[in-house]
C-alpha cells in the first residue's frame, strides 16, 4: 500500500469529487499537509456544517440561508418579471451581470427523459402558481441552448401560453463575445444571423 | 452578492486548493450540498484531521502514520540500496510498480536558487549520514529529468563519489510507453539512442 491509511482515505474523499481524479487528489492532500492547522479545520468545519445552514427558498427554489431568499426579499425587485433556470448556478451567473431587476425561479434541473428526470421533479408545478398568484407579466426562459434546455423550454412555452397576457421571452442566442466567425459552429451563425440587430 | 456567505466561504475554502479555480470550487460545494450528512461529516473530519496522524519518519523523511515508517521499518528490504526522491509522491509512484526492494529517502525538494530553495533545507545531511550509518551499498538518484532534478543530481553525485565503493546509478531516460518517435523531443530522442539495450 502506497500511502498511510488517514493520508489514502482523505485522498479518496476527495476523489469522490466531481472532476478530481485520483492525480489531483493526492496533489490537494499534500497541499493540505502543508497548511496551518488553523486552516485545515475551518476548511473541515465549512464542509461539515454547510447543509445545516443551506435551505431552499420556498419561493424560488434557490439554495439560501434565509427563505424566502434575499433575491426573493428584496423590495426594490420586480416581482413580477420571472428569469425561471435550471440550476442555482445559473442564479449566479445572471446575477454577476448586474442587468436583471426580476426575480428567479429554479426548475432544478431540465426534463431529460434519458436520465430519468420527470417533469414531477422539476418545479414547473409551483412556477406555474407563482405566476397565477403574483401576476407575473413576463417569463424569462434562460434555459441552456442545449436538446435538454431546448425540450424544457419547448415544454413550458405550451403551457405559459394558456396564461393570457403573459409576455414570454428566451435570451438571446448569437456568436459569443471573442467568438472567431470561422469556427463558430452552423446552429449559431443561424441563430446570429436570424436575430441580427439593426445599428 | 451572488451566493449566500456560507456557500461562499466554502467555496473560497476550495478555491484556494492548487488547481481548483473559482467554477471547480462552485461545482464542488453544489455537488456537496446534495451528498448525505454523513458523507460531509467523514470529509470534513479527514481534513481537520489529516495532520495529527501524519508525522515524518526519522529515517527517510517521508509522510507516515508510525515512525520508522511502514518500508524503513519492513525487516525484508534491502537496506543497503537507498533511492533518493524528491517528494512522498515520489515513492508512491515508486512502490506502485512493485519493482523495488530497497529503501527510500526523501529530499523534500530539489535544489533550486530561483525558488529560495537552499541545500540546508533539502536532507542531504541526513542522507549522507545514513549511508555512512547503514554501510549503504547503493544509491539511486530517481530524481526528475528537469532542470531543479538535474541540478540536485550532480550535486549528490559529486558528494557521493567521495564515499569509496558506493554504486551511484540513475532511472534510465528514454521513450516513455506509448511514445511516438515522430512527436518525441531531440533529448528524450538522443537519450533512448544512448541508452539503446542490446536484444
Amino acid at each position: 500500500m502506497p500511502y498511510s491509511p488517514s493520508i489514502q482515505n482523505l485522498m479518496d474523499q476527495f476523489a469522490k469529487l466531481p472532476s478530481i481524479g485520483p492525480k489531483t487528489a493526492e496533489r490537494l492532500v499534500f497541499y493540505l499537509l502543508k497548511q496551518p492547522k488553523s486552516e485545515l479545520v475551518k476548511f473541515g468545519e465549512a464542509i461539515e456544517h454547510i447543509q445545516e445552514k443551506i435551505t431552499l427558498c420556498s419561493c424560488c427554489n434557490n439554495f439560501s440561508e434565509s427563505n424566502p431568499c434575499a433575491i426573493c426579499g428584496d423590495p426594490s425587485r420586480d416581482n413580477r418579471i420571472i428569469c425561471v433556470v435550471a440550476k442555482p448556478q445559473d442564479v449566479s451567473a445572471l446575477e454577476k451581470t448586474h442587468s436583471f431587476g426580476g426575480l428567479y425561479h429554479v426548475l432544478g434541473g431540465n426534463i431529460n427523459p434519458l436520465e430519468n428526470l420527470q417533469l414531477n421533479e422539476i418545479k414547473i408545478n409551483s412556477l406555474m402558481k407563482r405566476i397565477k398568484e403574483r401576476q407575473a407579466v413576463e417569463i424569462i426562459l434562460a434555459l441552456n441552448p442545449d436538446m435538454e434546455g431546448e425540450t424544457t423550454s419547448l415544454f413550458l412555452i405550451k403551457l405559459l401560453r394558456q396564461i393570457p397576457g403573459l409576455k414570454i421571452s428566451r435570451l438571446a442566442r448569437g456568436l459569443p463575445m471573442g467568438a472567431d466567425l470561422e469556427y463558430a459552429d452552423e446552429i449559431t451563425l443561424e441563430n446570429a444571423l436570424k436575430g441580427r440587430s439593426r445599428i
